[in-house]
């Protein structure tokens, strides 16, 4: 028996034999040829083979997991006919009488080589695909046979390095009961997926792929972060009962599907959901989302090679409208900037992006991109509850100036005889320390607040997010952060508004208890933690924990409250 | 007539006939020779005339200067003997047998080109130097007659697009009575030289260059930021009443040097100077300074190539704690990383360095670096009053560590049988907003704050204070900046422990009624604001300032605020 630590994706627990999915390496040599004209045909034949396949992965993707999910391949097949790959491929076998493979893996070494120069998200992601898309092709040139995960056809936990998109597209519920994986983190390509598919799964274990053999019993607890190799017999009796009791617990989650989110002493608040794209409103209805709490608008802005019109816009914000059928959608304008790039928009390089020149400050800048994207939500407030939200908003200065931009173009929208609704509440997203501490005067303007703690903390605490080496510094539970809340949510209520949170905090087990305590109107987060954060709220007393709120507020360390919620969660 | 607007760049009128310093931009053509010898001997002639103005300009700069400023051109003269960049150019002109003026430009753009893009301040201005540097040679082998500002023999106003280190070097106050130049902001070299010089000076007009021909009449107005060329009767008349009225105020500033800093009710403040090294006490005493509030001593770490030693570090402490002859000094310990790079400490580039690993965060990893400096500290107590104070504090845990650190070296120097003082303050700065959100907890174990606002401002702000496309979001008068303030300084208080300020916002005229009003117990500024912020504050009644102050908290915007203090001061 062995146990190897690795780092939570995805919640539950599998137990399975294990499945080594291998890619296997191999040299790729340089070759002279004699039938240049021989090479091409196969060079040809593998790309449609290739083109076959992503086609069939594609549809099926399509079909279990929706348009979002499906698009990867659509770039996929879409590289495999870019001529800016292909021609050079087939100019290079041509002129230097060489092998398809090595032609292939030099030319797409060069793209992935200078995607990955290029230090944009957006980039690096196209640099995985290059990577992906064009070792299939290679796989089918050199003939080496490649393991795919769609043809497993029993009950297994997949071991393997990384999982790539195509693999991960080509998983099948049935037979995958879970997966571990030698690297990646809690937002890395493979764990979102494993969470959208609600496969368990344990990545950056390190080891995995040194530790475990075909055949050997694996349990991937997704709950804990833990993987055990071939455990006793009291360990897996342990695991099973485990597993039997987290299914349950899921089932009496889908109970309260319907249900509103009530305190045990009888206190609503409401629950919303996170999302990116109208595709994701499904999931939102399917875990009992009142509300959307935050529609991120930025992936409307992304793949792609120029701004998206008006009308894409408009389409995009009156589906989730009308698929919401009336409850509260929130739609936050613009976040790009920082360290969310447009390859069609050239920002000038920052030394600090976080700290620089993104979101509300740009939006008020380039306002042509404002103004379309507020014509676009102001068309289709009318399929719905549209509320407006503004990121990034630092001074009241800069709230004026975005609102009176939105009357503006509202009063133009009537002059032009579009109809446009009266009722569209407008708030902001607190998410920098000066808004926080200066809640009170915002809140006589606004109607809303939705604290964004994932910037706030970071600000807060002078810490950058993303960096590991002040990664101890990113500190939701320390009191300061639990002040600047309270401040928010203490002024809001003051002048009539409400307030809601749609940072990470929100759907998080320990903050909650807090945050129900320091009167949260609102907790947005991602759709598969609604149902267990209802759960938990049905069983807490909210003056109970008002009392608790008020201890942690007076605390001295982040330490000190997690200690103190924990008691009571014991 | 004509007006120009730049930016104040030193106080004071000058007004004098124009003096257009110009460097002549020429074309470094590249031709072939026939004797590399005699090529090689032009090259060691020009070398030497260049070291020898070098050594004269620094002889003169650290008489009138001192050792600081004068570093400047001994880094010149070690470029001018360093082997890296001469021997090449040597080769250069005897393999390719061409001029040594080609040669010599073309190997020094490559060290430039290298250095620039390093992207590290230090060795931006490493560029600039060697830019300057090797203008001056090639100038000697062209035989290009230049302008040196030390050969001015009547009074004028100099007018440049810009000023090197080696023309301020140059500056004789006797007769250049001011300078303007087209480029530069407050915190360029020139501006810096200037004050040091106490020359009024105007920078970053843009235009002035393309506007003022030689022996124009010329004010500058390094009060107000205006430069007015060719003014007529009315207006020399009212500038020469301007220029008069200041040199009184001046006058009138210096009686207050041996003054107590006492508000117009009585009520006493301590005024501090910030220093960098220990040459910079002589200006403090000069200007009345009660105290030094913030030693930075990160320039005993920079313009070195290895961490400096233990002794290197308390001659400094010593020198300067002797030299306050008992007045308190605060010294803050090493605050690097973030835009402050050292070349021998290669630290991982960052994506946010403002918001990454530095300060207080490297010196607890660091501890090697750390213990250093303390054990320095400590041994340097016994010769003054020494106050230790860390930068960058986030959370109570980083001090908690922090002192038990200094606790253990100074438990270590005693059972040496080294004399350590018992009487040392331990405080923080509060430049994170965390630690200002927390500052009751915080009070409860520190000996003071010094709120540091240039990072306080740029976090609660979320905005870059180098990045100017955000820089209208870099509000010291923000409501939000005050409160933050006064919860810093109110928590002191409560546990009778005395709150200071060492950001420029303690210098700044329009802050100073302010802070006095919010309860600041000591205001740290640059030495020169020191005798101004005396006689500013003795005009000021504390209790009336408390209700400005308490009026300008509630208010919504930082214009607001200004508004709202400028009618007092009006």
């Amino acid at each position: 028996m062995a146990n190897i630590l690795g780092i939570a994706a995805s919640s539950g627990i599998a137990i399975a034999k294990a499945f080594r999915l291998e890619h296997p390496e191999y040299e790729i040599s340089k070759r002279s040829v004699s039938d240049a004209d021989a090479e091409l045909a196969k060079l040809q034949a593998a790309l449609e083979t290739s083109k076959g396949e992503l086609e069939a992965i594609k549809e099926r993707t399509l079909q279990e997991m929706g348009e979002k999910k499906a698009e990867i391949f659509q770039s996929h097949l879409l590289i495999l006919s870019d001529p800016e790959l292909i021609d050079p491929v087939k100019d290079k076998i041509t002129s230097e009488m060489i092998n398809a493979e090595y032609a292939l893996n030099e030319i797409a070494s060069q793209f992935v080589a200078m995607f990955e120069n290029m230090k944009s998200a957006y980039l690096q992601e196209r640099a995985a695909d290059m990577r992906d898309v064009t070792k299939r092709v290679i796989n089918h040139l050199m003939g080496v046979n490649f393991q795919s995960p769609a043809e497993i056809r029993e009950e297994v936990v997949i071991i393997a390095e990384d999982l790539t998109p195509s693999d991960t597209a080509q998983l099948d519920r049935n037979y995958v009961k879970g997966f571990t994986t030698n690297i990646g983190g809690r937002t890395s390509h493979s764990a979102i997926m494993a969470r959208s598919l609600e496969i368990p799964a344990v990545v950056g274990t390190k080891e995995v792929m040194e530790v475990v053999q075909n055949g050997d019993v694996v349990i991937v607890d997704g709950l804990e972060g833990n993987v055990i190799v071939n455990p006793d017999d009291a360990t897996l009796a342990d695991y099973r009962a485990k597993r039997e009791a987290y299914e349950a617990q899921v089932a009496e989650w889908r109970k309260l599907r319907d249900e509103a989110t009530v305190s045990k002493d009888g206190v609503h608040v409401e629950l919303a959901a996170n999302i990116g794209t109208p595709n994701d409103v499904a999931g939102v209805i399917d875990n009992g989302g009142e509300a959307v709490g935050l529609y991120r608008t930025e992936f409307l802005y992304m793949g792609r090679d120029e701004l998206p019109s008006e009308d894409v816009q408009f389409n995009a914000y009156k589906t989730v409208l009308e698929r919401m059928e009336g409850k509260p959608v929130v739609v936050r304008t613009l976040d790009i900037g920082g360290d969310k790039e447009l390859p069609y928009l050239t920002l000038p390089k920052e030394m600090n992006p976080f700290l620089g020149f993104r979101a509300i400050r740009l939006c008020l800048d380039r306002q042509d991109i404002f103004r379309t994207q507020l014509r676009a939500l102001l068309r289709a407030s009318v399929f719905g509850e549209l509320r407006i939200m503004f990121p990034m908003i630092a001074t009241l200065g800069e709230f004026r100036q975005a609102k009176a931009v939105l009357l503006e173009e509202k009063d133009k929208l009537v002059s032009e005889g579009v109809a446009v609704s009266d009722n569209i509440q407008l708030g902001i997203m607190v998410e920098i320390p000066s808004t926080a501490v200066l809640a009170d005067q915002f809140a006589k303007e606004v109607d809303f607040f939705s604290i964004g703690t994932n910037d706030l903390i970071q600000y807060t605490m002078a810490a950058d997010r993303m960096n590991e080496r002040v990664s101890y510094l990113y500190q939701p539970y320390n009191p300061s952060i639990l002040r600047l809340v309270k401040m928010v949510i203490d002024a809001a209520h003051k002048e009539g508004k409400w307030a809601g949170m749609c940072g990470e905090m929100a759907g998080d087990a320990t903050a909650i208890p807090l945050l129900l305590g320091l009167g949260l109107d609102e907790f947005s987060m991602s759709a598969s933690s609604i149902l267990p954060a209802r759960s938990q709220i049905a069983k807490l007393s909210k003056a109970e924990m008002q009392e608790l709120a008020t201890k942690a507020l007076d605390m001295q360390t982040a330490e000190e409250v997690v200690e103190l919620v924990n008691a009571i969660q014991a």
